[in-house]
């Protein structure tokens, strides 16, 4: 877009849509994504200039403008939901929502980096999340780096660290949450939430209002990304497992809203019932999905 | 011990003791290595010679003789868990309990086999089995060389396959079930036996006789090997996760007895109440553990 030749503005925002909906190609199953571009275009198409110099500026304000309130908006996810991990000594996560997925603080991990600040160090045992790892790679790592110890365990090993009474909350993030309180988000994570609830921990979700998708009614109408089998039959370049077998490499699950104890968002925590209490907690905000 | 040059029995029933005792330590929770050394060493005990190459002689034929009754155990294992899957369309395992761990059939496959031999063919989903791959490495590549489709994924996508439908039954191994039917096996046994409990997907378990250990009252009796920690920061040579950061890596963990649809041996399927049960379908056996 910075590159674009266009020459007024409806080129503009042709060259604009077509970056966007490049981008919006990218992954089906979060929602953020489709949110900030929409942001972006919307942005273009009310402003009042035929001067693609003055909108190109526009389109790198509101970009900025959207990095600067996700990272007040981690913060107040880390604010709402340091009041909720206050008791715990220890917590569980699955997959990367910190500092390395957003602006600042992350989503999953801010009660966690909030409470830190407080001088309030959690202990943090990290689901390592095949098959990219991310939990190993990012997570692992930047708790590390600030800090916090971290325990990096295999997505299998969660029921016994919850069994053993080492965790007292399971945390994540979310790709996207519909309007009954089904959460999207990274492959793993339904199993995880059953495993809480089995043992009595408290299951929360921690995304921004933009992870709302409230035209859609439950989980169920939620595009899940299948990814390529290699990912799972390889390491890097090397084969793990035999050729000519079948692969399913699912990138999301959805989590039925009844295993969730709480939503934390940065306009508070949203409990059950969700239906009611998601359309509240979002009402006055023009999300236009 | 074929290499013995102990002069008589003591000395090489003391050989035998030293042998035993080095491969009883290689792990600490499964208990049929146990049970097989200690009918080894009881042969020797019992033999009323004191002439060496005999005893050497001995050994071997009760070695082969144990190998042998594996093999008709696992027949029998498939033959009575067959009647368990004969409805199922396809089944998820963990781990390798298959015909690369045992003599012939393995325990948890066996039923699969029984049934594909009969010409009713089910599809296998193998849990990869992290840190060490066995599902990928040995229970995919053991299906597929036996023309049974097997699909692979990694430990955290069962919890989607189990919501989709895809699997009418799970059925795993043990590595040692106690008098009241807890079973110590490989690592994410626990949480699949939740998962399946919560789809309303029966959970069997298929153990030879000599897995039991009547000695141990429940699970939380028996040790758990915790395995070197480069097992889940490296993969092969290759660093995965950040130097510094904790590791937990347990070898096995323990499912609890009420998660247990039923036990499959080759005496028969045991049903809870197991306590009962279990001591009713192995009376007139002298374990001796």
């Amino acid at each position: 877009v910075k590159e674009s030749n266009a020459q007024d503005k409806a080129g503009f925002a042709a060259a604009v849509q077509e970056a966007a909906g490049y981008l919006a190609s990218s992954r089906p199953t979060a929602v953020n994504l489709f949110w900030a571009l929409k942001r972006v275009q919307q942005a273009v198409a009310a402003a009042a200039t035929d001067d693609v110099a003055a909108l190109k500026e526009l389109v790198l304000k509101e970009a900025l403008a959207i990095r600067d309130e996700d990272e007040a908006m981690c913060r107040a996810i880390g604010e709402h939901g340091a009041a909720l991990l206050n008791d715990a000594a220890a917590v569980l996560t699955h997959c990367n929502a910190g500092t390395l997925a957003t602006a600042r603080y992350g989503t999953a991990l801010a009660p966690v980096y909030t409470l830190a600040a407080r001088g309030k160090v959690l202990k943090v045992f990290a689901d390592e999340t095949r098959p990219l790892l991310q939990g190993a790679r990012l997570t692992a790592w930047e708790l590390h780096q600030a800090g916090i110890p971290v325990t990096l365990i295999t997505d299998n090993m969660a029921a016994t660290v919850m069994a053993r009474g080492w965790v007292q909350a399971v945390t994540v993030g979310a790709d996207r949450i519909t309007a009954n309180g089904d959460v999207a988000n990274k492959i793993g994570t339904y199993g995880v939430a059953i495993l809480a609830r089995e043992h009595g921990i408290p299951f929360y979700v921690a995304a921004p209002a933009s992870t709302f998708d409230l035209s859609l009614a439950s989980g169920d109408q939620i595009p899940i990304e299948e990814r390529d089998p290699a990912e799972v039959s390889h390491f890097g370049l090397r084969p793990i497992a035999p050729e000519g077998i079948s692969i399913f490499n699912p990138a999301f699950d959805v989590t039925p809203y009844r295993y969730v104890t709480a939503i934390i968002t940065e306009k508070g925590v949203i409990r059950p019932p969700y239906k009611q209490n998601i359309a509240r907690a979002l009402s006055g905000e023009s999300r236009g999905y």
